[in-house]
């Protein structure tokens, strides 16, 4: 419980309207897009300039409260779920663009930023910000940052972290930590920035961020190629990067999948086929037409039924929101939707895809496969209902399993969606014990009465 | 010192030919390429294993020793000067490419392999890896990540720490940590492997580096454009970038590095140029042809008294030959050279150039001036004669007012060289006190007893 005189101090400091202490307002933040328990918060504050979130953290330092930043409270490993009478900081009223420099490449944003805004307020600037999480629409670049979120373009473009320049954060005491610069180029002190992207606001409370910008492709196509095998079109994936094409995006959809986001959609996509790739490739004029026609080869070569280019920008969007639907498409089906995250190196996508098949079958569970295939991040996700207890067991052994497995093919347990709550007790399998115990030092030095974030990625 | 039963045990560890005790043996290790004073290390040792990497650095641990890890010892800011009574361990001895790796696009090495090499492999299986610093014919791809090195490449292809995928390395107590993966996509836990690039060996030893690599450019075009004033060079960079072209090199020569470079190694420069601009674009050859003319007609604009294009790889590499001459030739003309490394946002290129004309007047020194324009990072190169005690405090007076300069600009004190021990006592300025401290937390949390390279970045 949090005291009324406290209260009072964060009402002083960010305004009456901007602290939440009501049950019914608390309990929008209890939870996040993981399948996890809620936990209320004692209270929920909504900062709107970089002094008042500086103060804030302070004044939960100074208080021994721990603090859950949340942006759109779009995660899906529980990172933003709180601390049992922790304070939630929401940051949409930290939402400016401060900085968009055409001439250096960067721009400089606050972490509430939408990220679908920003792009196109890039974009309407001839430039690109590549990095596309599936819930750009509504996710802020500080969420992304915090977990270095990945998306559609990864092969090409890389992830969230590739583009952090520098960053301004606040650390546990409230004190503001500067790492990075405007320039690609800086190696002024510890890379800071490097550490911050991916910690799942364990390490500090981000304040202001330097991203980095590219000039826009000046040509893109999108295309869809149809299989009626699911092991033809993970040929195909193999084909494409074999013939050292880099794709800007190369997305996999099983049957189960396509069903589903037809269903809820209706985006005109074939309901028959076994299995679809997204195919899209940018560049220069010549080079799109070029991959193009190479991809459309390879796809061919490797089996496609049909292969269908879009034509106008209209067409292309429609294949992306058709595909960016997937995980709400496929959540409507059951009660409980587990979207998993493992990873291997792409050429291991057909092994992958083989166990996946089998884990389904061994556990009796029904498992929809889509994902990154380029990039070797595939979502096979389970769809269950959590209060039937002997199914769940049988997820649970799944997911374990599904973590073993891209841990021999040498992958990783998560490619984009954070270790948070939800992974913690898996990751030594994937590292060390010295790596845990590495990391929890940081932890401890930075943050010596554990009020950031408690209890996400290296556990409590 | 060390006494005779220490030295035996390393012997045991890593054979009597690998340790080195003699004076005249530790005197090769007692400097880098920073105009520091030496300091003699205690004792040298060779590992030639993981194991035996991983042995040493517990051994020392034990023993309270400082550890200097060495690659090729061409660090610019004195990360490799070792600590009083320590031991450099040299990688050497680690010299190994475990694995290129074409259809997943990667590369496994250990610390000890030489840039150029690596890129030369790299190359032959039709792969590329971008990161070429000056020094890459000597330099080790583990002092590269240490140091988080840049090149003639940072505009379009970024630096070092944008290819780490990820790392092992030693602990203070030889316990091996593991961070990042074979793919694009990794979120399994802190990103050490960010916090490890440029971190200067205060914080690990690395083991094995795991390195991203791309499809090698179909084509490619070097020119070499002349101009009658510096003011006009520095503004075809300007009208280059706002032309929206990435060339994959910009590089800029000033008169006096021009004549030093041609006096040393003929490359046929013209000698009379105010400056050069040295550029190569790269990509889809369609797109080599548009942003050639695109960036000749930028260059006429800005009134280039010639453009020459190299006809030939032999007449592209002369040209590049020359370029990485550059601090070479300079060297030799007076007893010491100071190579800087302040960096701009790249508008700010020419009232950083300004500013550097109006220091070398002002303090009546000799500075020459190159470097990668189209990043920002100029390598302005002051001559002179340490010995000379009233040159040199004008000296390090033009130092400091280089760095005021480009904080003043919006940069930053090190583009690529580093902090190591010469700028350490600067780096509050460009930061914050937070960030010192919070810097010193994390290096006194994972390294108690002060043995990773003492006195690096942070101070003492």
């Amino acid at each position: 419980m949090i005291g009324r005189a406290l209260i009072a101090e964060f009402e002083k400091l960010l305004g009456r309207d901007n602290v939440f202490a009501d049950e019914a307002d608390r309990h929008t933040y209890s939870y996040d897009a993981a399948v996890l328990d809620p936990v209320l918060p004692a209270l929920v504050v909504r900062p709107t300039s970089s002094e008042g979130l500086g103060r804030s953290v302070r004044l939960c330092g100074e208080n021994a409260l721990p603090v859950t930043v949340r942006g759109a409270g779009t995660n899906l490993s529980g990172g933003t779920i709180p601390a049992r009478g922790g304070v939630v900081i929401v940051t949409n009223g930290l939402n400016r663009i401060l900085e968009i420099n055409e001439a250096d490449l960067y721009a400089v944003v606050e972490p509430g930023v939408v990220t679908a805004r920003f792009a196109a307020a890039v974009e309407s600037r001839g430039l690109f910000y590549p990095p596309d999480p599936g819930s750009q629409a509504v996710s802020t670049l500080g969420g992304n940052v915090a977990e270095n979120a990945g998306g559609l373009r990864g092969l090409k473009y890389g992830v969230t972290g590739d583009y952090v320049l520098g960053l301004s954060f606040f650390d546990a005491n409230g004190e503001i930590v500067k790492t990075g610069a405007r320039t690609v180029k800086c190696v002024a002190g510890y890379n800071l920035a490097g550490l911050m992207v991916g910690s799942e606001g364990t390490l500090g409370v981000f304040d202001r961020i330097i991203l980095k910008l590219i000039p826009i492709p000046a040509a893109r196509k999108a295309m869809l190629a149809v299989f009626d095998d699911i092991a033809k079109a993970c040929e195909a994936v193999s084909g494409i990067i074999a013939d050292k094409i880099v794709p800007a995006t190369l997305e996999l959809m099983d049957n189960f999948t396509i069903r589903a986001v037809e269903d809820y959609g209706h985006a005109g996509l074939p309901v028959d086929a076994a299995a679809l790739l997204l195919i899209e490739v940018d560049g220069h004029a010549a080079q799109v037409e070029e991959d193009a026609s190479r991809v459309e080869a390879v796809c061919r070569g490797r089996g496609a039924m049909s292969l269908r280019v879009a034509r106008t920008a209209a067409e292309r969007d429609k294949v992306w929101e058709a595909r960016r639907a997937a995980l709400s498409a496929l959540a409507k089906l059951k009660p409980t939707v587990v979207l998993e995250d493992a990873t291997v190196p792409r050429s291991k996508i057909p092994a992958m895809m083989n166990s996946l098949e089998a884990i389904a079958s061994r556990y009796r569970l029904t498992i929809g496969t889509f994902g990154h295939a380029g990039d070797g991040n595939l979502h096979p996700t389970i769809l269950t209902d959590r209060r039937d207890r002997a199914e769940w067991s049988r997820v649970e052994a799944a997911i374990d399993a599904i973590f073993d497995e891209a841990l021999k093919l040498g992958g990783t347990l998560s490619g984009e969606h954070g270790i948070g709550l939800a992974k913690s007790r898996f990751l030594e399998k994937e590292t060390s014990r010295a790596t845990i115990l590495y990391s929890r030092r940081i932890k401890t030095a930075l943050d010596p009465k554990n009020i950031l974030n408690p209890g996400k990625i290296i556990g409590e």
